[in-house]
């Protein structure tokens, strides 16, 4: 993060770093994570561990997923195609980001196994064939991200017109100012229902915090749950995303997949995650850091030094694989 | 806040600032707030939101009322009739504080909907007249003030003789020094009672932070209690206005209605004032520090601001308006 | 204490100023009276409050005793003589240290209501004889000091010679290094009994935090027990007087009066200490500050200024008086 | 700790004072200790204290003992020598590590009571063959640490070749760089059993914090355990050991003994971790800090400090000896 402060353009950076309202939510969101108590066992043998999980039954090296963020090109030229060629060389599994700066067909020709995430766009048309063109580009899952009726409020916002043409165009659409290409403020179950029919692809609802939430989504069709606060980018003062973990794993962990982000940094980090409930843990700022500071190398690095932490987190845990991690692995 | 202490003279600065004895009370008022956590919902339809709401049947713009300050004339000479037609403009709800710098009918002449402070004067009849002052200008309840049975000693007073003069003005009295002119002691139920009646208004219970304090103010008639550290200006080390909320909502929410204030500051704090169990916030300093800084229009752009992220908060929280907020809306 | 820190000579204050281990105890105890939060009261008519109270029947202007503090010539050439004048003006009441560096007598003279502090010495024949010439001196109490079987080590000890001389020359000894007027590491309950029935005084035993301890300095004949950490200059590490407090007051309060003392500096922390089961607070080391800055006038007004804010605290929390005080004013 | 820094080369100094990970547990093992608050006992006789106890069966001046710590000779010539040597003279326990700089029977001809520390080595061969070593050499017990199934990784590792070679040399082997050298991934119940029918003598299992882990472990035939997060070198973000201790406590107590490491630092520390259920307590950095200062010289005068400062503690909290602490001196 410190270098990436260095190259980056101040407005950039702060576009990147921001956290909505008064960023209570985005202060404490590492500090929650660490305040999670590891109990680890011994006498395990971990001569042989892997880290390696499903998502959705896609395998991946380790339960760190790249979590869908905007505008990649403004953080380095290689952008989103850098990041994707990054994931698939490190084995994680990419969310890309229907703001990104690079049209789908491109970043996804070099690609490895990755998720299409969506905003529910006040233009259902236009939605429905991004999500179209992303199951044309090989997508497996559609992330539809069910915490932005509107995008909140920040100290920093896009820095200047080009990104915005930048992704507009990604999307194949011209006009900046189009108000039909902003979020959709009634994004209800029938959105999740439809887009899971159209695509026949799994849909994964991204952004819940309660078991309520959680239960809504995937009584609407949802296979899995992104516990998040959005990186603290949307409503602030929210509970934090370990906090609201455990009751979203217990009211829907039968029936879908839960996964969590926000200020995930560390192999503890993800170990107390999978503990908590999750099946994977995504990361945003890092990637976007990493990127900036080096570019496709840097975010490769970044994901297998991830790998390698998780892996040696669940060694000293006695854990050979993520499934021996249970709920007894925290103090609760 | 940093505007308004570059342009006041410090001993002004200061008097708007003190809490009373050790000022704990005021350190940790924000922080309260920042720790009770939002529990969002999502797939709601938030394409239309309000915040508007009703107070005692008036209609306001926002849950976000101006709290009664003395002595506005002392922060920029827009004064209370500036601070007035600000919240005329922005929808907002003003309680005049008895202590003002500018008689009550100059400002109800320019005001929208008000409310007028009361204390219970040491002179009943000083306190009455005042009162029927206030009805006859149109104000629309009497705010009387519990917390203060004298003013706590803190580290700045009223900055010179000016002000304290400008106040007994203001009450139509001229004598500085007069004794009777100074809160009551013996402020009690039947103050309330006799209040009422007269005046003919619903009578508002400021500076409750008990259950036991909101039932003896509702038995006494009155219609809404403020849950109130009076901005850690009275008693220091109380409970601060958060934690005493969830009580006088149970103890009398059924019965009258419940506001809140001390460190309100953000939408999201409102929102959470709202899952707590109140029906309005007021907001003191923010107003004053606006004033300061730019008379009449710093107040009104205060005002709508506070009304825009309220209103974002209610979206993102997935409340189309302020009765759709729940007890679920927050962590217990 | 910043005054205090500037006139005095560094080894001094240190003296005065330090706690004892890693002073853990010391650093937290006003904190802990900041975390106690306050329900107060409101409607109650308080035109006439008074913060006297009685402290084993005698009468005192307000519940702040003067805790026995070893030295006070150290800090201050009017001495314990200049603390008891003060203590007496300002209708307080004195606990004078075994360790003061005057003879008893000589600030008998000049004290208002006193009790005797004593340390059960080695030897228990210097012990009896200092308690008969407290008592023929008119001492109305013998506090016992049962927290100190032996003086913890500090960072900083007696200064120079010259105090220990000071203070055993008050004792009417002149053996500086006789070790049988070092405390006794085996005050047991029969020394409360001996001394309680010798004096025809009753016993106060100073320095317990538990309610195993206070109900076993009462079966011993104690009439009153202080909840003390001895200032954080003992056991380091302990419970801090107000998490201590309850459980004492329960145990015992029944059956003797109970007292506190350790970081009590406002008025506000003085009616936590009333509402959590406390008859009196001592206050230590601002006596001392207070002395080294300004002598004798210095301590009468802090005692003075005590008095005034917790009669201010009593009143803003809806109780005229310190009977009124009830465990309903904090949120436990 | 502060001279240590002074004086050992900055790699040197970083490698001892590193934790693993983000040092979360590292940053806070002291503070855990600190939040643990004690409630001393008042009017018992402790004229004749004597802070001597027991670890099995071998006495010893205090419960502190020596940490097993890799490399002394790296903070000072003195070595292991030096630290045996000190722990002999102050009647303290060594635990000595697998990791010396010294050959084991070196230190041991100097040494008083000790304890040889094993890693299980991939070479089960290697393993059993310093563990006949060390028997012969006249251990009292074998401490089997179980919580390093790997070296995590830190910010600072061994800082040169020469400690490698040192410690390589001192197990007898030549080889640097073979891995059958290193920690066994697959340690479990068959070592410790096989380590203690072999050895004849008790086995200690070190880096419990569960009582699952613990159970496991005297199941396996361990006579006693450590709990211990390794100084914060292993899994970072557990359980602090305070924490854990109770439970261990609970859950083997009455079967084995139980001690604890990690942040214990003063008298007062190790009374509580007494009343939290251990038998003794074990010092890491500060051995290695005070060997780094001033030699052998340094580290007895630290465990002299120690000692007498669990004396005091002792004195000070009404306890005689240790077998009088119990678990009514803590608050839950
Ligand atoms: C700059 C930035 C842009 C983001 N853009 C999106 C987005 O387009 N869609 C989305 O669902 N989440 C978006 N997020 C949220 C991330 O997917 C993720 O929830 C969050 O960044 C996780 O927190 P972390 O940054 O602390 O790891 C964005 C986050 C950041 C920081
Ligand atoms: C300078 C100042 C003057 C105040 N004057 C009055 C007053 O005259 N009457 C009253 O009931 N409350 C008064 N209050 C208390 C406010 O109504 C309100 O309870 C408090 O300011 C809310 O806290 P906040 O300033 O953190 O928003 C005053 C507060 C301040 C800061
Ligand atoms: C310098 C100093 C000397 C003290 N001497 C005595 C003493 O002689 N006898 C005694 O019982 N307590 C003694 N105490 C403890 C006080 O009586 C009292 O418990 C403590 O100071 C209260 O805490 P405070 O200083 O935070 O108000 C002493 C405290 C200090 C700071
Ligand atoms: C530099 C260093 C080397 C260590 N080497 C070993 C070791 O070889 N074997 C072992 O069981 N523990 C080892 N430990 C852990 C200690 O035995 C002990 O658990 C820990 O240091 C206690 O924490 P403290 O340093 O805060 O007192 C080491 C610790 C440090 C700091």
């Amino acid at each position: 993060m410190r270098r990436a402060e260095e190259v980056l353009p101040p407005d950039v950076f702060a576009y990147f770093a921001a956290g909505a309202g008064a960023e209570r939510t985005l202060a404490r969101q590492e500090q929650a994570w660490d305040d999670v108590l590891l109990r680890p066992r011994v006498l395990q043998d971990v001569s042989t561990t892997s880290p390696a999980t499903q998502v959705l039954g896609q395998p991946v090296a380790s339960p760190v997923l790249v979590a869908p963020t905007a505008a990649h090109r403004l953080a380095h030229p290689d952008g989103e195609v850098g990041v994707a060629r990054a994931a698939k060389t490190a084995g994680s599994l990419l969310v890309l980001s229907m703001r990104a700066s690079t049209r789908l067909e491109e970043v996804a020709a070099e690609a490895g196994p990755f998720w299409q995430q969506l905003y529910v766009l006040q233009d259902r048309g236009v939605t429905d064939e991004i999500a179209r063109r992303a199951v044309d580009a090989g997508a497996k899952a559609l992330v539809v991200t069910v915490d932005t009726p509107r995008v909140a409020r920040k100290r920093a916002g896009f820095p200047a017109a080009l990104p915005r043409t930048g992704i507009v165009e990604a999307l194949d659409h011209r006009d900046v100012a189009d108000p039909r290409l902003m979020q959709a403020a009634d994004v209800g179950p029938r959105d999740l229902e439809r887009l899971a029919r159209a695509a026949g692809l799994p849909v994964v609802a991204k952004g819940v915090l309660t078991a309520e939430a959680a239960r809504d989504c995937v009584a609407a069709g949802a296979s899995a749950v992104i516990v998040s606060t959005h990186g603290g980018r949307q409503l602030d003062g929210v509970v934090p995303a370990p906090l609201a973990l455990p009751e979203v794993a217990d009211a829907v962990g039968a029936d879908a997949e839960v996964y969590v982000d926000g200020g995930v940094r560390t192999g503890s980090h993800v170990l107390k995650a999978l503990a908590l409930g999750a099946r994977a843990v995504l990361v945003g700022r890092p990637v976007i850091w990493a990127l900036a500071a080096d570019g496709s190398d840097g975010v490769r690095r970044l994901l297998d030094d991830l790998t390698s932490d998780v892996e040696e987190s669940l060694a000293l845990a006695g854990c050979p694989s993520c499934s021996d991690v249970g709920p007894d692995l925290v103090r609760r």
